[in-house]
């Protein structure tokens, strides 16, 4: 039975991550709460906070404290979905609402800065200068990896090379934050903290690959449209394989209604389905394994621990997950 | 003739301020850089880099990175600018068609983001724990003040001490926390550090009394619609004074007019003359003077010096100020 340890560790972390999230959320203006709630208890897989607790215990690095740094993350990562689904205008976020449908698009904005502020000001607190820039970092790369990823809509041209920068900003370099912080907070010496950052950016990378893979899964699969990021305008990389499978003249016509980003739903239907028959989305998933693997070499270097295993089994639940 | 050391200061300062904020933009994720030049372009008195710059100096620090430590207060206040301007939906900032008027609210909210994200990534590069406390602090208070007066608008019966607190935390918190990270970087001792977050803090109230004041003035003397915050309702000291002095019966007529937001614009001219004729713009600037008057106090624990002579001018500039 995979992922039988880490499921195990996770039922006892959980409840403790998300009682630190309440309690950050009831530092916040009261004006926000509601929304930060909505948000906190819309779900969440709480990989970020994870990630620091179980870099920083197989550190030997055990506080109590360490929840604060791990939910800093967690706010951060809320805050970037609470302005994307403003940007974005997307009607449904983790199976529920979005946030903006539900509440008006200024208190989304200030839930998202408030959120955050308070996870800025929560690693503050450690008065540790390595953690308070690489938290800054964090926020610096994550906002440019969304600039890039708009830039780059509804154009088919955009090169892999690009593709793989934007998911690297938007996504992996969060995911390489809880680790490299966690490892931080533990006093480790500059190459663990360097493996630590290794293991969660190529984590991180796949976790997105695999993500954009699941988005033409089967909307019974996941409870989710298939082929959102196709309506987006998101040349993800299973749609780069489909577009790149076309004939010239199919391609030229794809290229104009992406351009266009106006592909009707039945089309994007067709596209998802074609995706699935010639396994462009298991390409992908191959893809990520490699990112995968160079995330064990990095997990290498760290030292051994009860902690390492879940780490490992992480790297399991990345690759597995269908949804 | 006032404020002349004062004005010989900004001449020889603000170009270089205003050079480091253009490579401080050029950094910045490329899509958002026309964005950001247009916003520090606008104009701004770069009030805050410049009590950032005097306070260190003050106090004997003088490295060529006080002005990246400036601007980042300055990247903060202007990204609030930029998501103030698309929740408030204001056409128009400093004198010019406001950002989200010339560019996609989605632009807006994201370079906002990256300001703010960069302006932390300058400060964390300090690698001084208690300065990134006191700038994720001065992000969280801004925060949370704007929110504040987001939660009151058009309540008319918003008590004095809550305006207070609104004006301190949307204001007067970053204002204090410029003078602050000043002398944090000059390694001042305790009771330095807060004496110039005092200074720093009584004088950000005071220039948003003023401000307050100034929204009431002349379109003529300010090149601003006059009651821009009456419109947005928002009750001010001045508008308070003048809420105050109408009878029971006006006061109940204004009340429900200013709770549904839909006072008709001539009556708003009409309410700005009153303000001016019966002086209550200029009892707000009296109230201002009791706070600049604390801000000497706290000045006078700071140490001797030609810096010292440039505060004390500072406060002459906020108290005289007409637009």
């Amino acid at each position: 039975m995979p992922h039988i340890l880490l499921k195990a560790k996770l039922s006892l972390e959980l409840p403790r991550i998300n009682e630190h999230l309440r309690r950050a959320a009831e530092a916040l203006p009261s004006a926000v709460q509601p929304l930060v709630r909505h948000i906190f208890e819309a779900g969440g897989k709480r990989l970020r906070p994870l990630l620091t607790i179980l870099t920083a215990r197989l550190l030997n690095y055990d506080n109590e404290d360490i929840f604060d740094l791990g939910i800093s993350l967690e706010m951060l990562h809320a805050a970037t979905l609470l302005h994307d689904d403003v940007i974005d205008n997307a009607p449904v976020r983790r199976g529920k609402p979005a946030a903006h449908t539900l509440f008006s698009p200024t208190a989304v904005i200030l839930a998202g800065d408030a959120l955050l502020a308070e996870g800025n000001v929560l690693v503050t607190r450690f008065h540790n200068a390595a953690l308070s820039h690489c938290f800054s970092k964090a926020i610096s790369e994550t906002c440019a990896g969304e600039i890039a990823e708009i830039e780059s809509q509804r154009d088919p041209l955009v090169s892999l090379d690009r593709y793989l920068s934007i998911i690297t900003g938007k996504t992996a370099c969060l995911i390489s934050s809880a680790c490299k912080m966690g490892a931080i907070v533990a006093k480790a010496p500059e190459n663990i903290v360097e493996a630590a950052a290794q293991f969660g950016e190529n984590i991180g990378i796949a976790f997105q690959l695999v993500d954009d893979a699941i988005d033409f899964a089967r909307e019974e699969e996941t409870g989710k449209p298939s082929g959102g990021d196709l309506k987006e305008g998101k040349l993800t990389l299973p749609l780069r394989y489909y577009r790149e499978s076309l004939t010239e003249k199919d391609r030229e016509d794809f290229d104009e209604a992406f351009r266009g980003g106006n592909i009707p739903d039945d089309q994007c239907r067709v596209i998802a389905e074609t995706i699935r028959r010639k396994g462009f989305d298991n390409k992908t998933r191959t893809y990520a394994n490699s990112f995968l693997e160079k995330a064990l070499k990095a997990l290498d270097v760290l030292p051994h621990g009860k902690e390492k295993e879940l780490l490992h089994e992480m790297t399991e639940f990345v690759r597995d997950r269908k949804k």
